[in-house]
């Protein structure tokens, strides 16, 4: 087989009917299959079932030196769960708060509370501060972008490389501009594309010179132990980079165990330099009395140390592996000689991203839809849901079963194919 | 005995001196009590153990029709809870939103986003309407206070009297400041004076004519169901007195399961009209993907409905109500007759409220501590910490067992007489 580009119009058009066929065969099993969110499978949920059998008695419930977690107080979170973060992290253990059961709301918070408050206590709010702007890696994660576009903030969409933002961009950006204020990243295997920032993109981040003072990276960590195999990406740790520099107070960073645990009832954490964190705290102090503590203790119960979360991982790449090498074993074979688009091989994260031919994003999304199978709106991927090529989907294989994992990759691929042949042909 | 106003001053002199030995003997014993907080004994927490052995199969997590609630999604709640909740407030179950461990984080967010995005989506967001100002019923909750301060709005002292705020001053002044947006409530056993407002009070915030059109009503509803006796206050339903006039958005309920499961790790809600609940949720869904529904799970296994919550609540009362009677029935013996205090007589709650002689509730605090008994700060029962007649002090009689709180109370009395006598002799 050659590559459509090299087909006459005939060639095309037969091609075209076989593909229409296979796909009417689809359609027509009235399928309802999802791979539009980065959800875990129920049985990667069940590896954490235990956690809930850890604190029957109540005695489970105190500290070693008799604190009682079942009431009121530690705003920043149990000890043990300070640890276990700092730990993953591989961060100072105080420059850690421990919080509930989301990231993406302590993402939100973080931003709302420059809004209001500014940086630091000396710092202006960014609400009173004008037109405020945020660069934006993309193709990225839809939810960050959410917050901004609810909060007003002018979104900068800046080119992804397979080393990460375009550092080059993001330089010459925050050099000259003092109204952007802050930067999304997703910086080990980043949301869609499974890219791990390199070594030399953190340390150009940890160098930045913002002409905002109050610039802040908000480094979403959220994969940061989600390896799909033994030797996982390594990240170089941007926190360490910054301290004891001019940019220590520079970098907000999170993470939590929803797709460790459980999403939605997990734990999560940010991490900051000491002055951020003193700061976070006299804020988060009107906000709550504390976090669910004993959602903490059952996860160090349960997962007992750093070791036991990686051994835990590995059950989780077990169930997640099959389902990546699926969809990319097919995509090599039925994407990859037909030169109708890209791929990401990630090895770790929750999703491959797939480039298909400019302008046919949208058409496959539609026709995926009308074949029962929900993926991740086209556009998502972008700042204001534009992606300016209209060729980026996100493909997320974790949740559905590897048999219908497998189905749904073999319907896209026939609609990759066709909305392709429909461009070939209308041009 | 009588009362110290009509002692002479070699007699108030006698009697200091007597104060004083048994205050020092208290002093000596090198105590550490705690009445500052309203928190639940262990033996109260003790009472919902149960529910942390209710999730340990896979499919206790399910909803009867399926759902995986171990995963993400469902925004504003598991159904079960919802209703568990809307029967609690007996508010219909579409105006109601099931969220995480914090009511105050509720309020906070819920003043935080009328600051950024205005009371809807027509409105003018409050950090752009200059100086704000809020009402603040007092003696009252002083976490609701922070949460002004923080935010730069200025905060009104309204009276408090047994019926509620006094709602002659709460009419003329919204009726004619625009800048008044809201006012905090506690209705029923209020923190800290534990008054439960009339229904002729009720009936007023209903028709109440503010000139803010986006003023609201801060109804924290936190000891809904907190009755110490099998007879409880009964307060009027504010949300279905405006239910249908314009006053119908003008209302912000919460409560939680904080008294009533686990301080901390509970569940709580926010429950207002149909178009401020669409608003919240639009706002919401930036903020997050959704809160723990296991621990919904959990608290809707446990209690299964209403009866549940409320035989579970008349435990709680008989571990509480001996604390109350034996703090109440120590006043009676040892303030009453020197005519040098007066205070409360809650039948719920989890406060009660001491007026002390103007001008000595920080000597009375200063004396307890120095005794190493922890109270609420004087003052803390005004916004801006700042009791004009510095006479107010808030007794949290929950949380040390009977005995200790019995000694806790042997000592306020002491302290209490020994500021008085301080303060005639200096006059």
């Amino acid at each position: 087989m050659t590559t459509y580009a090299k087909l006459d119009r005939a060639s095309l058009e037969k091609e075209y009917e076989t593909l229409l066929n296979a796909y009417n065969e689809y359609k027509a099993k009235g399928l309802s299959l999802d791979m539009s969110r980065g959800k875990p499978g129920s049985d990667q949920l069940d590896l954490s079932q235990g956690m809930f059998s850890l604190l029957e008695a109540a005695e489970s419930c105190y500290s070693d030196d008799g604190i009682d977690y079942r009431n009121y107080g530690i705003l920043d979170g149990i000890a043990d769960a300070k640890k276990l973060f700092a730990d993953m992290l591989e961060l100072p253990y105080n420059n850690i708060i421990v919080c509930g059961n989301s990231s993406l709301n302590l993402m939100y918070d973080a931003v709302a509370r420059c809004m209001l408050y500014g940086v630091d206590q000396n710092a202006t709010p960014w609400v009173k501060q004008g037109n405020i702007k945020f660069l934006c890696p993309a193709p990225g994660y839809d939810r960050h972008f959410a917050i901004c576009q609810s909060l007003g903030i002018e979104m900068i969409a800046v080119p992804m490389t397979k080393n990460g933002p375009d550092m080059d961009v993001v330089e010459a950006l925050v050099s000259a501009d003092a109204s952007i204020k802050g930067i999304w990243c997703v910086p080990k295997y980043s949301n869609p594309e499974g890219v791990t920032y390199s070594d030399e993109t953190v340390r150009r981040f940890a160098r930045l010179k913002p002409l905002a003072k109050d610039f802040r990276v908000f480094w979403d960590n959220a994969y940061v132990i989600h390896d799909l195999y033994d030797e996982g990406d390594q990240l170089l740790n941007l926190q360490k980079e910054v301290a004891g520099t001019e940019n220590e107070d520079m970098v907000y960073e999170f993470t939590s165990t929803s797709k460790i645990s459980f999403p939605g009832a997990g734990i999560s954490c940010v991490a900051s330099s000491a002055k951020n964190i003193a700061f976070i705290k006299s804020i988060m102090t009107v906000q709550t009395i504390g976090f669910d503590k004993l959602n903490m203790v059952r996860h160090v119960k349960f997962f007992k140390n750093l070791d036991g979360v990686k051994r835990h991982m590995k059950r989780h790449a077990e169930i997640m592996r099959p389902k990546f090498e699926a969809v990319l074993t097919l995509f090599d074979k039925e994407l990859a000689p037909y030169g109708v688009a890209d791929w990401t091989v990630p090895r770790g994260g929750y999703f491959i991203s797939l480039n298909v031919e400019k302008g046919c994003a949208k058409r496959v999304f539609q026709l995926m839809k009308e074949a029962g199978v929900v993926m991740t709106s086209a556009g998502a991927t972008f700042p204001y849901g534009n992606d300016p090529d209209d060729k980026n989907l996100r493909i997320a294989p974790s949740y559905p079963p590897l048999a219908e994992i497998k189905l749904a990759a073999e319907i896209l691929v026939v609609c990759v194919r066709l909305a392709a042949i429909e461009k070939y042909l209308a041009e």
